[in-house]
């Protein structure tokens, strides 16, 4: 639409988004859902600012996602101030959060005092990334995580695998995978192949572009960008077995160090195949990264059978919360792609089931007074029901084909002052 | 807390806050409250993005507002093109929303198409404003709007007072006030005073201050301010008349044109005073003047009985969304002050009644296996109760007294692998 001098421009702000009645009504259903799920589980809601301090925002902790922070312009500048800035993070102080782990750590720290041992903690908020906008992306997207902070046992691990699963299941998802690493064996997997702890990061980038590259593409670029031939053989071996439908992927592992790491993970992928009953199914897959540099053990990722990407995910993460408490704290999370899964539901066609019927009450102002109509309202609505009022348009017909778009579904027309209160259906 | 090179401060932004597991559990009660009477009157929930243009929030139309706006930082600047900047302004293109009804204005032009007419919207969400800190005011706070667009009938006046006062009641507030006015009636006083058109908003201003400077410094100000001294002795004269509690307002209205604007209030009035049962009072109020300058007809504000301002606001604005459709649409809104309401419940120590028993199972790792703790969590968790699983911890007796000031009454402690489920409470 264009801008005139009449006319403002009625678009949201770029990569940015509106969202109707009907997909409100569908985001809260959903949200209601999975709330109630991790309530079950002993979960309590929290909630920080959307804007946070620049600094706690650019420690490295949020990789590729700081680059992508809007900035919030610190207040009080004066323009000759701007123009003796020696850095553009002069003139930010703050800027919206990019994931709800990174406020977690400083609400833990900040409020610690005044929370549980260990802390259950659940977050359904908005975050806000600047990426290059694109069909089905925006730049503002609600998260849903759980965590549990101060607590080492793997029960942690299982609970939140088990308790995200009944979310997905109770909201309309099924035969979905849970994909389980733990950066432990990870590491150990690259340590037994021969290469250098200096280049371990660097080879986990790699590996995590597997899905997109493909094996060919990734043993390119380890040759490409890694020194060790050797090392990178005995890997691009490694992961082709690890690959094949055949074969148990714990019995390919390398002799490595970290031999409680894999014994942890072979019992909680056994604990949690047990609990699917079939629902869902839990397997090891040692070329699973994650892309966030903070995990410290287990990491998980959930694929729908029909999107090609995770529909959930998360991790074990010991070394974050620290850095603000001063004490270590362990940390495991888990946060369901919200944005995916309402397109998933959105795409199959889900809608929200109304539990009660929607009525209107349509007047004849010139008939029946305001008076008269608020009065009946009020009665019809003592149910609770939804009761809208409506004046007689000139085309009944098409305002009671409209009122039938919008689910309702009884109708009562007051053609008298004393009209009973009768709801039927009229557009049949 | 201090900044150190070990641990990074917590504090959140300045002005901002983290809120506490049961002040969360408060608010989402409060808002459901609030959500299912919006609904039952057929009002139906939108969202839009919390940064808007720049351009939209610097209209004029937000007054004071638009000067506590929190910039967003244009991305991809460099620091050559920052020196050479003319104005403050081209650092930003969007910025934090500062209420919610400039955005709606927004929102109704750039999906008309595919909303009714009239449109009843509801909007729960943060709105931010960099106010200077203070007690009990914060930076990021949330608003609860209703308004309906495209109806010109005083229709909506009265269902936007009645569905307020309903959700008002049904979160626990009794005994309050509901006061009107209306902008033409406000006018038409000054008019009459003999104040000129150019002064009206300057005289509005004055009056809105009655509450803080009392008449005295009114007549002051008046005197101060405008040039006219007789029509400030007649305005002031009416000011003193319309305080006065043994008098009917409308009878000390001065001659005006507009006598359907008075008429209507008086009618509005009435119908609503009829329906409040008792429950509550609604009076013409010729004093309120409501401080943004977009409305055009009937204003109103609700005091509670126990706070000094308001808790809820609105009116009439028929001249705002037009500037974004292109062709004229009244709407008239109707806000509750989310923030004092619960400030007040909180005050009042209002607390959410938990609906079920929050069970706990207690294990010994050494002789329970997780995955026998899995299943019978599962198990006491199927009736949909919440069940929290912790490991035994050294003081049992500090355990089970944290986990009762959490809410939990029941308790299972396992201390066999075959130990029954069985929850009591263990505390007393």
């Amino acid at each position: 639409m264009e801008n005139t001098n009449e006319k403002m421009s009625p678009v949201p702000m770029r990569g940015m988004r509106d969202l109707l009645p009907k997909e409100v009504e569908l985001r809260h259903s959903v949200i209601n859902t999975i709330r109630a799920v991790y309530q079950s589980y002993g979960f309590t809601e929290i909630e920080t600012p959307v804007v946070e301090r620049a600094e706690l925002l650019n420690t490295g902790e949020g990789g590729d996602n700081e680059k992508q922070i809007f900035g919030v312009l610190r207040r009080g500048l004066d323009i000759e101030e701007v123009k003796n800035i020696e850095s553009l993070q002069d003139l930010v102080d703050g800027g919206l959060r990019f994931d709800l782990t990174v406020p977690l750590a400083r609400y833990y720290a900040n409020n610690q005092a005044n929370l549980p041992s260990p802390f259950k903690a659940l977050q359904i908020g908005n975050v806000f990334r600047a990426e290059r906008p694109q069909k089905g992306r925006y730049r503002q997207f609600t998260q849903c995580d759980i965590d549990v902070i101060g607590e080492t046992s793997s029960l942690v691990e299982r609970e939140l695998a088990l308790a995200t699963s009944e979310a997905l299941l109770k909201i309309g998802f099924s035969d979905f995978t849970i994909r389980l690493n733990d950066r432990r064996i990870l590491k150990g997997i690259v340590e037994a192949c021969g290469f250098t702890p200096s280049e371990f990061d660097l080879v986990f980038i790699i590996i995590d572009k597997l899905d997109k590259i493909a094996l060919d593409g990734v043993a390119a670029e380890l040759d490409e960008r890694t020194t060790n031939d050797e090392a990178v053989t005995k890997l691009v071996d490694f992961l082709r077995r690890a690959a094949s439908a055949d074969v148990d992927p714990f019995a390919e592992l390398p002799a490595m160090i970290d031999t409680a790491a894999i014994t942890d993970l072979q019992s909680i992928i056994n604990d949690l195949n047990e609990q699917a009953d079939g629902n869902f199914v839990v397997r090891f897959d040692p070329t699973l990264v994650r892309g966030m540099g903070y995990y410290t053990g287990p990491i998980f990722e959930i694929e729908d059978k029909d999107f090609p990407s995770s529909i959930a995910a998360g991790g074990r993460y010991d070394r974050m919360i620290g850095k603000y408490t001063g004490t270590p704290v362990p940390a495991c999370g888990f946060s369901i792609g919200f944005e995916r899964v309402i397109a998933l539901l959105e795409e199959r066609g889900a809608t929200v089931s109304e539990a009660k019927e929607k009525k209107v009450i349509i007047y004849t102002p010139e008939i029946v007074s305001v008076r008269t109509v608020l009065k009946l309202a009020k009665e019809a609505r003592a149910t609770g029901e939804t009761v809208l009022v409506q004046s007689r348009k000139k085309n009944t017909k098409k305002q009671l084909d409209d009122l039938t778009s919008l689910g309702y579904t009884a109708f009562c027309l007051l053609e008298a002052s004393d009209s009973p209160l009768q709801f039927k259906d009229l557009t049949k």
